[in-house]
Parts: C-alpha cells; structure tokens; sequence
C-alpha cells in the first residue's frame, strides 16, 4: 500500500509519538521497553484480553501500565476501539467516521456506542473536538478525561458513556468543568445492567443513587438513551442557553403543536399565553382564522415572509425564552415526492422545470434557516426547529461560514423538547451556582 | 397534462364514485346536489374554514353535512389532508408519499403528523392497509373507522392520532377492535396541550384520566411520540407475539447490551440468566472471554456463522419468549465507509475490488437477516434487531417474498426495547380477555 512498514519497533528510524497497539495481549509488555526507547509519549492499546477476562489478565494489565508509567508513557485503554481528533486530523479506530472539527469532546466506555456516536455526529454535521473509547481505562481514567476536558479550550461540551467511575470523589469535582456542559449516560443503572457492565468492561458495581445524586450536585446532565448524547451536543454548542423555561411554538399545522404544547408541559417547560400586543401583531400577518394563541398555527400559509415575520415577533416578545418551530424546514423531501408526481401526471413537463422548481424550495429554505440563525444571535434566545420531513440528506445541523450560532433542526417534536428543558435544566443550575454562560464568541465549531 | 377537465359537476358524463373537494368553504354546499345526480358516494372535503374557524363555519358545515346524508353521500373531513388506499392505487393527499399495501390502518386528526407518519412508513418499508386525515369529522369520526377496521379483512393493526373522541361509549366498543392491535397517540394530554387542540381542530376538551383508563380496559396502547406509532405498528404488523416477558439479549460489543439491559428492566421486561446447558452450548461457540451471561456479547466476532448459530441457541432456550441482537445488521454503512478509507490509503486497490468487497458485506447481512426472519417462524418468538449503523437506505422493515414474518431492525436499542414492551403489554392484556393471537398466516403484508 506504499506505507513504510517495519518489522520491530527498534526498527523503526527516529522516534515514535504515538503507539497504535494490536498486537495480541501476551506481546504488549514487551513493546514498553522498545517504545521507551524511542521516546514514545503515548500507546493506544487497542489490544483486549486484559482485565476484561479474569485475573490473569488483570496481572498483566497492571504490569503493562506499571513499565509504561515508569518509562513516562500515557497508556490509553487497554480493550478500546481507538480515538480521533478532527482538529489534527488524527483517526485511530475502526470505527471509518470522519465527524468535522468541532466543539464536543466524547469518551465512551463501549466501543460500539463509541462506534455509533461518532457514525451519528458525522451524519448530523455535529463538529467533534476528540474521542476517545476509554476502553478499561487501566492508566488514563474517566476523570483524566474530565479535567483534560476542562483544561481544553477546543472544548465546549463533554458527552460521556460511562459503566464505572473509579474516583468518585475527583469525578464530583467535574463541578469545575461544568462551566461547560457535561452529559452522560450512565450505562448499568439497574441491577441486571450492572451485572452485563460487570462482564463487559469489569466495571465495578455502583449505587445508581449515589451517581443520581453527584450529577445533580454538579450539574451533569443525565439522559437515559444514547442518541440523546449527541443531541444535546448538538444544541449546546449551537445555541445560547434559554434565560427561563417559557417556549414559544411556531407550528406548520395543529397536530405538531398539540403534541409539542404536551411535551413541554410534561418536561417542565411553559407555554405561556400570548400578549395582546403580540396577537393584535399576528392578526395583521395571518389570515383570520389562526389559533390567536400558543402555539402560533401559521395555517398552511405559503408565503414565506409569513414563518419569518411571525419568529422574529416571538423572539422579541419578552414573555418567551425559547422558540421551537415546527414544519416550516423540511419540505425539500415533500418538494422531491411532489416532483416525481407531477413529472408522472404530466410527461410534458421537462427536466428543467422540475429541477428549477426545486432549487427554488431549497433556496427558500436556505433563505429561512439562515434567517432562523441571524435572529438566534439578534435576540440571543434558542431557536429548535423540527423538519417536516427528513432523509438520508437531512441533518440537525446547518452551519453558515459568516454566522457563529447554528440552525438546529430535529426529526420529531419530542427530541426538540427535551434537548431544550436539558439546556433550561442545565442553565438553572448555572444561575443556583453563580455560573456565567460561555460566550459564543468562543465556540470553537467555528474552526 | 393529458387530463379531462370539466367546468363543474354536472358536465361530467356518467357517475361519479369519490368527489375529492378543494374549492373554497362557500361554494362546497352547492356541490352536494350535483353530487347526488351523479350517484356519488363519498365527498373527500380537504376544503377547511369550517367548525374550526368558529359559529359561522360550524353553521355551514352541518348544512352541508345534512344535505349530504339525505343524498346517501359520506362526507371524510372537512378540513383534512386527505386518504390513500395503497391496495387500490388511491393516493388523494397532500403528502406525495406512496406507501407499500400493507396491513397498518392508519388515522390522523392532524394533517402534519398524518403527512410525517405517511412519509416515515414510506422511508421504512411499513405497509400501509389505508389512511385518513379525519379532519373536522363532521360525519365520519374516529369511531366509524375504528369499526370499519374491526370488518377490514386486510387490517392487522389500526394506529390513530386523537385529539378528541367525540362519542366515548361508542370509542370503548373497540375493545373488539382490540383483536387487532389499537395503537393511539393521544394530543392534548395536559392542560396546555387541550386549549392548543381546541383551537385546532376545535375539539372539545376530554379528561386524560379517563381516556387513560378507557385505553387500559380495552387493550388500546397508548404512545407518547409519533413515531413510535409506526415502529409499533411495524414489530406488531411483523413479528408473532411473545408469550411472556423475558428477553435474551446477543450483542457485538458489551456497551448497547447493558444499555439494553437497562432499558429492558425500566419497561418491565426481565433479563434472565442463562441456564448452565445454554452456557455449555455457547462455551464451544465463542472465544474464552465471552460474557457467559445474558446479554451475550459476541466479542467481536468475524465468523458470520457465529451471530447465526447464538441466535438460534437462544430462541431455542425455553427461559426466553424474546430476542434482541444488536449491532450484526448495519455494517453495510461502516463498510462502505472502510471502503472508503482502504482506497484513500491504497490508491492500487481498483474499482473492482472493492465492489466485490461491498458486496460480500451485503450478501452476509442479507443472509443473516433472512436467518433472523426464518427462526422467527421455527421458534415463534419475536426477534427484534438494533442495526450498528443507518444511513438513508437503511429501514426498520426487510421483507423477503418467500417468508412471512420481516426483519425488524431499530436504530437504537430504547425504539427496539420500548417496542417489545408494548408487545408484552397487549399480549398480556389478551391473554387476561381471553384473546387469541391472530394467525400470521393472515398477515396481508404479503400482498
């Protein structure tokens, strides 16, 4: 394949950064004296077979990190699936995922969550500042993380897959890192989990309760399904955190508002009653029978000045902190199904009629997610979007080269809800505890 | 476009079956009489201003709906967004998506959730038996269709959006209609949510905690997200029903099994350990280190056999009424993207090559999906697949001519896990109602 290849470390000219380890777990230990040698920082030991099996692995694995410690060697894993780092355009795994650069640090303790959400963020647009599978963490530790993470200004949200914390203690002063987000999912909250998590990664057992109760304190932000990992980085290092928790719907049809008005009810959101002032506003924009309430039914309106005229009069409404707009992005995949049937009903349509028809509904929804960010940063409230219809093109993401904020749009109106009441969860505990907001300035998705 | 185009009703030579109607509210009354000499019989209304606009609107709605009935004619809407009929080719609806026949009946009283959902099963491959966008139900209710579905030869399970039942006697009835499984999203579950349904579709506002216990005696399965209404209609329309609660769990890679854990033990559905014989059975099966427990982590096998050979191992095993794998299916997406990087690192790897790799990839995981859906019928047991990775070719549903249970296979573990609890629920509730599970033999998905 025209690489280099050698076939000993000591072969090797020069010295060594970064060891990427697959060798089988018996030969490890003697790589550590070679690797020395060459005045190798890191080994990636990718390798399992270790504590993960039983005692004797364990031994081994203790020895491997005490040689490597003593040789001044960091020792990522053993039993992991690798690490990347966009910014460096650095891929070490198997997982073949090239998310962008961005802002979110991941650590998983799995390797095919690990696998997953990487797959996910590069689909999604969601920027990654690194990852690492920790894998059974016998050197570098969850908490090692944790602190590198706080330290690291690429960095705005930490997302985490966690089986065990070995430090409880050093874990709960991630209090100081939750000057930015931190979300976790913790993996073996139930009895039968925490046996399966046992075998997996030799994680020991955990009161479910005690780490409840440390994420609280803290300020970590728990979700209970691994997607939710990604879609809560997606919205904290996209948008400006909510001042309190009252929601402005904007809806494209009843149903979709019927059903957000529920979930934000049910996830501790409000959704405040419209002023006057604002309705008298709405009247002149909308024909008469809208809902004259929240949510703003936009009534099947087909002129696009109406979606954005009415977001930028809830934005400024000082009665809502957030708005959440559902079926307004989205109709590219309608406009395709609308093509195909009309090119079917009336052959004598040409090619270039159908393909001028549709970029003028994707320009129209550039035109409009482009507005939707402009007005995030002009009134500085968190804009949710939900997509009528999505495919394998859609994204949660849409970035402007010009704009810091991102346009955020999500599949369904349930995810779009409860990734604002985190970010409303999250900036109360901020406020209880004296925090500031991170300006956006810093966001470093923006590389 | 080729059409024959008249200027009214009347010029139209012979009868007409189905008036699909869109001319403004005003005009729709004069049709009904020209209707009726054309010996219609059904008036799809997508016209809206009607009830739900308020008096006036009301007012001129029931006229129309009077004069309809004493010509014989039915009158579906007004203010929907339209039906289809996949078995008969009939697609009257805004929504440009051409579902497969199937046997989901589905009915919206949302035209956005209905024009999602419709779209969704498209995307995914759930067959569709019909659906309607009840709208305003100024004759047609969500009764009438819940009755008609019981009589439906064709339906196998009926999925509603409901934002109000307008006779909730009739609505209990349907615990006939619970021979078949009844899937419900209900909008306007909190306070909030029924002032933005009133204003919607001008429904009237009902009590939660009766509909709740009207949902509990008669069996219907209440959901609090769209789109679990498709991914219950497409395990239930799909899979034969389990007979109890407990659940083995084989995975590739130990992270997703302790979520799945996890996620099993917070919806009711246990965990069991493995019996000694089973152990034994899979000791000569997978490497040293497997987890010899439930779930059993396949450790990263390559052999294609093995995934098989353990699946057939646990649905044999009587101390299990289910099976979830995860992580098998879905490596087409991954593959695709290590073929990616190979000919980015190896410029000499040609075209051919790496075609012919892609399509062993493909060939492996149509096989072991066939597989999964042919132990399916030898055990009947429902097998419920987590795929590793999505794209937009990737669906829930993987049908093959020759068989009649599908492959099911959810992009995360909590769609997979909260899918079969639902399953558990209804299987319980039959068995406490003396119900019989209904043959698949009858699943008119084939068709």
């Amino acid at each position: 394949m025209g690489r280099p290849v050698y076939r000993s470390v000591t072969d090797i000219p020069g010295d060594v950064d970064l060891a990427v380890v697959t060798v089988p777990a018996r030969y490890v230990k003697g790589l550590v004296p070679e690797l020395a040698a060459k005045n190798a920082k890191g080994m990636l030991l990718i390798t399992s077979g270790f504590r993960e099996v039983g005692e004797t692995g364990a031994a081994m694995e203790k020895e491997i990190v005490d040689a490597a410690a003593a040789a001044g060697i960091l020792v990522l894993g053993p039993n992991t699936m690798g690490m990347c780092n966009p910014h460096a355009q650095l891929y070490c795994s198997a997982a073949h995922a090239y998310p962008v650069p961005g802002s979110t640090a991941l650590v998983c303790q799995s390797g095919n969550m690990g696998t997953q959400l990487l797959a996910f963020a590069e689909q999604q647009g969601i920027g990654i500042r690194a990852f690492s599978g920790s894998g059974n963490e016998a050197m570098v530790t969850i908490e090692d993380y944790m602190e590198a993470f706080e330290a690291d200004a690429l960095t705005r949200t930490v997302v985490l897959y966690i089986e065990s914390v070995k430090d409880g203690r050093r874990f709960q002063q991630c209090e100081r890192v939750s000057a930015k987000p931190v979300v976790v999912l913790k993996g073996g909250r139930t009895e039968m989990g925490r046996q399966a998590a046992a075998s997996h990664t030799g994680a020991m057992a955990s009161n479910t309760r005690v780490f409840d109760a440390a994420c609280r304190q803290t300020g970590i932000i728990q979700v209970d399904q691994p997607l939710e990992l990604l879609d809560l980085s997606a919205v904290f290092s996209s948008l400006p955190l909510p001042r309190g928790n009252r929601v402005a719907i904007m809806t494209l049809g009843g149903g979709w508002g019927v059903i957000a008005t529920d979930l934000c009810t049910e996830h501790g959101l409000a959704v405040p009653p419209l002023s006057d002032g604002i309705i008298d506003r709405l009247d002149g924009l909308l024909p008469d029978f809208w809902s004259h309430g929240n949510p703003v039914d936009l009534v099947g309106e087909g002129n696009p000045d109406v979606p954005k005229t009415c977001l930028e009069e809830l934005l400024r409404w000082d009665g809502c902190d957030a708005v959440i707009h559902l079926g307004i992005h989205g109709k590219s995949v309608l406009v395709n199904n609308m093509a195909a049937s009309i090119s079917h009903a009336d052959p004598s349509i040409t090619n270039d009629q159908i393909t001028g028809f549709k970029q003028m509904v994707l320009a129209t929804e550039d035109d409009y997610t482009r507005f939707v960010v402009r007005m995030t940063r002009k009134y500085s409230k968190p804009v949710l979007g939900v997509s009528l219809l999505t495919d394998g093109e859609s994204k949660i993401l849409y970035r402007f080269d010009d704009l810091d904020y991102k346009g955020v749009f999500f599949v369904s109106p349930e995810r779009a809800v409860k990734s604002l009441a985190a970010m409303v969860r999250y900036q109360d505990w901020r406020r209880r505890h004296g925090g500031k907001q991170i300006p956006v300035e810093t966001c470093p998705d923006l590389f």
